[in-house]
């Protein structure tokens, strides 16, 4: 049997490596893939404060990169990858992205979509969540903590 | 008492005026302004065929020109006119905008955030619907009987 050398935890690394982008730049550590083929095709973290942009969601910059990538602003056949679960705004853009499958990390039970349900999302998106879960929390908890 | 020039309905007309455009360019027509003391500081119109960006709805593009201006990601004292009834995208972007006031003409059973509930804004954000609801109505009916 051969070896899958790019599964969800490969992936959602590469998703961490961006939050620790974001983190450097004094951002909060929130970073996005997106992949298509197991090729990742677009990245992002976020840059609501160096942008001065409330819009800058990791997630939104990389569904955006990946629809110009793509040429087409629909992600079908595109998993993103995300270390924290979505807020109600990017769940809503990908929703009308079309993206065929959601990953994420660490839940965000305060600001994260799941407060207002899978609805949110395109009825044909599939969702997991979970992966790498103590790498993407660990990311939140220790930035918060040098804040202090 | 002195005659008030810029009620409402005023700057829901610039807002049907963006959504005019939006129509001429074969989009589905919505549009936006954002108001600072009486005074137009950012317009926005959907975009998301000619971009090929499912985030260029008018109310995105519009708070993005809006904080621009300001050079503050946050629109406190600012309101937003809407032709239509917010998605759920649009209305956790404005959430995270902290923007003061929304107006929004038309609703959206289908596709707008009110399904969701009022939660999905800021609680400090003050929501008005209905202005100039007819023409706002009929800017959607049109569009889509001449595509029909």
């Amino acid at each position: 049997m051969p070896l899958k050398v790019y599964d969800d935890a490969y992936f959602m690394r590469q998703a961490i490596a961006q939050a620790e982008m974001a983190a450097a730049a004094g951002e909060i550590p929130v970073g996005a893939i997106v992949t298509s083929n197991d090729r990742i095709i677009a990245r992002g973290h976020n840059q609501t404060e160096q942008l001065s942009d409330v819009t800058a969601h990791a997630e939104i910059i990389a569904l955006t990169a990946a629809a110009n990538h793509l040429g087409d602003k629909y992600l079908h056949d595109c998993t993103l990858y995300v270390t924290l679960e979505p807020c109600p705004m990017c769940a809503g853009a990908l929703a009308w992205s079309q993206v065929s499958r959601i990953v994420y990390g660490a839940s965000d039970d305060k600001r994260g979509f799941m407060r207002f349900g899978r609805e949110l999302l395109h009825p044909k998106t599939k969702l997991e969540y979970g992966i790498l879960h103590e790498e993407c929390s660990a990311l939140m908890t220790t930035f918060f903590q040098n804040k202090r």
